[in-house]
């Protein structure tokens, strides 16, 4: 399967709208991709696929989690996480992507891990910032990321969290890893203080 | 060693100002196991203990940790988590205290877990909500509290967690095991609502 092939193969499994969203993350993706350095072509692979099971009937995304040995632990979240896992698992089987680099980055798009790939970290904080996304903040995350991915994409997963805790939903624990992963990261990155040099 | 004895040992091991909020958890942790259903005389015994290392150095608190087997991961998290496993360790060890569940009511106040004991649930609450704390949203919990210990609990960790988001920090995942674990008992006890019966 080519690229077109697969291109229209993945933008037949999901409504005109979502079809849009997922253009705005193939886009975004290659942007992130270049701007940090890590493989476009693999970020543009990752974004086409990574809804492709989103529109299913969540009780298929439900079938591929528990038949395929994928984390069970899953199914006592929320639903909007199990297409990210089955959708790794369906751009693997249906439509023969073997780099599990590119599987990851569609894996963890949704609940993130800890110590993400820098690809993951394209992937996941595209389909966040895609032009078409609108949300309290989402200006401020896509200023962040002209020039640091992990702060950016720190700050997506703290609202999530927070959106979460306000509707007194579960958090994925490794949701959670992730983010205290970004934090550790960032720590790192940052120039320490002069007075704790001496 | 009497309880008169265990009093006087653990208030030598803190400045005054801390036993005042150490009195305040033993009242509270009695009203609440009285209110609740478990047993006021060790919810008394773990309040009196609760913050028995709170003020040793962390140098300290770490050395009983890293020696003893403890769990490692929490010296790569907030500091202020250390002295309530450190204090179950000290607890058991200088204070003789064998009951595993006032213990774990020990070892628990401030991160708490999965699958919290009612004793557990309520020694973190009182260390909450105790007469002498002030912070946003305490009247809010602690009027939550005369009537449901895991709504109470799970504000209260809630608040936790958006405070260490503000503050980009690391959250202990005990944490988010916790509220999950609360927010799961809520749902079970709640009325199912009468479309979802049909």
């Amino acid at each position: 399967m080519d690229r077109k092939q697969l291109i229209e193969a993945v933008k037949s499994q999901m409504p005109a709208k979502r079809w849009e969203h997922t253009l705005g993350v193939m886009e975004t993706s290659v942007i992130l991709a270049r701007r940090y350095g890590c493989d476009p072509e693999k970020a543009y692979t990752a974004a086409i696929l990574h809804d492709v099971c989103k529109f299913w009937p969540v009780q298929e995304q439900a079938k591929v989690i528990r038949e395929n040995n994928l984390p069970q632990d899953l199914l006592d979240y929320d639903k909007e996480l199990w297409h990210a896992h089955a959708g790794a698992f369906i751009a693997k089987r249906n439509y023969g992507i073997g780099d599990e680099e590119i599987l990851d980055a569609i894996r963890y798009h949704t609940s993130g891990r800890q110590g993400m790939s820098l690809l993951e970290k394209v992937v996941c904080l595209a389909d966040y910032i895609e032009p078409g996304r609108d949300f309290p903040g989402v200006h401020n995350i896509r200023e962040i990321a002209e020039h640091n991915v992990e702060k950016a994409l720190l700050y997506a997963f703290d609202g999530t969290i927070r959106f979460l805790l306000d509707k007194g939903r579960k958090v994925y624990p490794l949701t959670i890893h992730a983010r205290n992963g970004l934090v550790d990261e960032i720590k790192l990155s940052e120039p320490v203080e002069p007075e704790l040099q001496n």
